[in-house]
């Protein structure tokens, strides 16, 4: 594997056209923190296969769209070399893209919207990411939540774009327990699954199993922590009494798979300490799931990674007390350092 | 002009009175970044037709007891001089009376609500200072929009206080296509120039010219961006199918037009990279504006300037992609710096 | 009381039981910024009888729980003895403790609740102190708020936990008049009285005498303050109009109270004009728990303290127009030395 990757990073050396090809791959990599274009290719391949057998490819066009114009708008605002080419301008772009198309109905507005989401996203991302540096944080996805959220909130009144998987906008009303159904073993490993795939808003299998393979020839710890995450969401949401539909459809699961890749291989150095503390983030985060589920109903728009982001910077912040990857006793790498480690 | 102002600085360094009233015009300016007191008096002009001529002249008054009440609290606080005398310690407190007046009956409630929240709006007004300087920001409107936002919601819980042009609360629901009118070329010009008035929260086209006119006497470009951002705003807002009343009031275009004096004029030096960000924020402040009416939809309070504060900010934290005012690259100027500009 | 202090001090040094249960005790005590162990075992004791005479002595025990819990899980993050032995790890913890056994139905779930609650305010704790140091703040119970929110709005998600007295998802809606009663004077010494047992969610009498006793013997004019912020706080509410039960319940008081203390007595050295501060501080304070009351009303979750949080931060943050309590002009004391100024 390492020897194709040295290949493949020799003839991006000469040519700018497989630099550029290289650079979005390994934007797409870096959704679940991998600086691998091979994984890229692999994630790629999943969203693809999720969009085809949806039905909708026009899902996969818009995150490809997306991809290309924030690395292009990357490029005209002149962000540092290293920056792009770890395709940090990238992974924003494409789940802006992909959640754009996802949640409203296609038409000549839509790529309008995409185009200005991709552009936007990679400005949020270079202002957030200088002002949560100080802190020892990365931008993570938040780039694309915010975007994301102020796009879909405004469709609400522009004639121009129509929401067609928008949550309906509610009032908060306490559980119907009723709606509880006994889950079996087999409906919560769907949820399993399906979580991994929802992490690119995606509900396959198959979609699932490329995305597990694609972590795997990244680094296999960071796969084996993406599936030990997606049992314990699915495990804590099942105890604490979620809506069926919401755990077998992986909904409650996707944020803390990010959670447990993110604390338990990316920002500290493995030991029992830091996976019980990252089993605490992951615990919490389909808490959080949950919260931001409930929060946003006034507002019909879904909490996207959320989730992820506000527990990930709580559980990152307290720097002090864990042993992160670096060495330096509690900084946390900035992504572009971090995601090298698999390199 | 230029020999005007220096006659009359020259008179305000002689006279305590006169540098207290040179002290809250540069205030008004401040409101559209301008630190000259011709140019606050043409708004203040304006501001006073706008309320006489909607018959509501205690609107006006509201704005100048607010601004009276900020600049005399920044003394008792002891603000630096050259912060004080930038009128940087007023703009705040204006919107704050003006909106004020403006969304709430009058009676003394109102008057004692006007002058704790000039008050506090100088408070707030140095903490968001101290807070985003390291990151190369300053507070822009957000002290006057935390400050009247939690001043407005409170009056829901007060029986003392009534509000008159308040939006009513509501659930967030899909668009109502059929409300949008085909707008001709006079309907779209009208909301260029109420969104150049609606900075002030005014409708009026004789306010605007003025706005205009005091734009101009300070920096002929800032005229030419503020315009500029409007004809951008309301096209943008047209294009996506935005509510016709809205438009032509102009109140999707008052925020895009602070962005365009801020991004075009104040924070980089100009050319055309800058322009063309200066007009993707433009752009996404339209987007930012219809995402913060629905938002607040559930709230019944008015976004204020609220979109104008968030995408600057974003589109100011990158600072190393353009070329800021100070030569040093990427440090955008303190307010106090950066309006001097004009001087 | 200077020598028993110095006493048990002596006993805490040779037993590591005696030194837990100080830890404990001081924890209870920053709940109002004391870091004596004697005003927390007062607290304590306050605590309990409010919860046993209100017939609901699960809520004294959730507090407890949740108070050893998040020590515990501070000792096993490694946080630093300093900042454990002035019990900063778990004044969070023990107020999380109390308002989920407040407003959740007791059962399994609640303690599994409580104990998660406890050990992620502990990180929250960690987390924002980080990143609010550089700007000379502490995490007041922003960790409690943010924590709790989280838990409680989850619960609208999962059948396993049921509310008991959260408040009704609704509409924002403008205020009915009638609902202010004319207020005597004894009720308004009842709703002085509660808004000083309402800082733990306490609405008894005899609490708030011995959570007045609690102060006095750490700091008599911290108690003079508190009392005095309550009766500020009450007449404001009065005067704007406030509905009467929020009054006399002390329902607007317990945030003003607490912004009376670390405004007044912790963060600046008296003064006339530290005073006057900490007095718009406690007006505002009401004001902004007006706000929130409101604004959360369509998420059916109650304020707790966040209208103290924001309105000190807000106050804190231009630190260079107040005198500092140490010496060094404009540095607001982290709260581990802020606090010792009682010992």
């Amino acid at each position: 594997m390492t020897a194709l990757l040295m290949e493949w990073d020799k003839a991006c050396r000469s040519s700018h056209a497989l630099r550029f090809v290289d650079v979005n791959l390994r934007g797409v990599g870096q959704v679940m923190f991998q600086n691998n274009p091979l994984t890229g290719a692999l994630f790629l391949a999943a969203v693809a296969w999720g969009s085809f057998a949806a039905g909708a490819p026009h899902i996969f066009f818009g995150g490809l769209l997306a991809l290309v114009v924030s690395s292009l708008a990357a490029m005209w605002l002149r962000v540092p070399q290293e920056k792009l080419n770890a395709g940090l301008c990238g992974y924003n772009g494409v789940l802006v893209g992909l959640a754009l198309a996802t949640f409203l109905a296609p038409g000549p507005l839509l790529w309008v919207y995409v185009v200005l989401g991709a552009v936007v996203s990679v400005i949020v991302m270079l202002g957030v990411s200088n002002a949560v540096k100080d802190w020892g944080l990365t931008a993570l996805t938040f780039p694309f939540v915010l975007t994301t959220w102020l796009l879909l909130l405004a469709t609400y009144g522009f004639a121009g774009l129509k929401g067609v998987a928008l949550p309906t906008g509610n009032m908060v009303a306490a559980f119907e327990p009723f709606a509880v159904d006994p889950l079996n073993i087999i409906d919560l490993g769907r949820g399993v699954v399906l979580s991994l795939s929802q992490v690119f808003l995606k509900a396959s299998g198959v979609s699932a199993l490329l995305f597990l393979i694609g972590l795997a020839v990244s680094s296999l710890p960071t796969a084996l922590f993406a599936l030990g995450g997606a049992v314990l969401a699915v495990l804590t949401a099942h105890v604490l009494g979620a809506e069926s539909d919401l755990i077998t459809g992986g909904l409650l699961g996707f944020s803390p798979v990010l959670t447990a890749i993110l604390l338990g291989t990316v920002a500290y150095s493995p030991s029992l300490r830091v996976a019980t503390y990252a089993a605490i983030g992951v615990v919490f985060t389909v808490i959080a799931q949950a919260a931001l589920n409930v929060a946003l109903t006034p507002f019909a728009i879904p909490a996207l990674t959320a989730p992820f982001v506000i527990v990930s910077w709580l559980f990152l912040l307290p720097r002090q007390c864990l042993e992160s990857r670096q060495g330096e006793p509690g900084v946390v790498a900035s992504s572009d350092d971090a995601s090298h480690h698999t390199a």
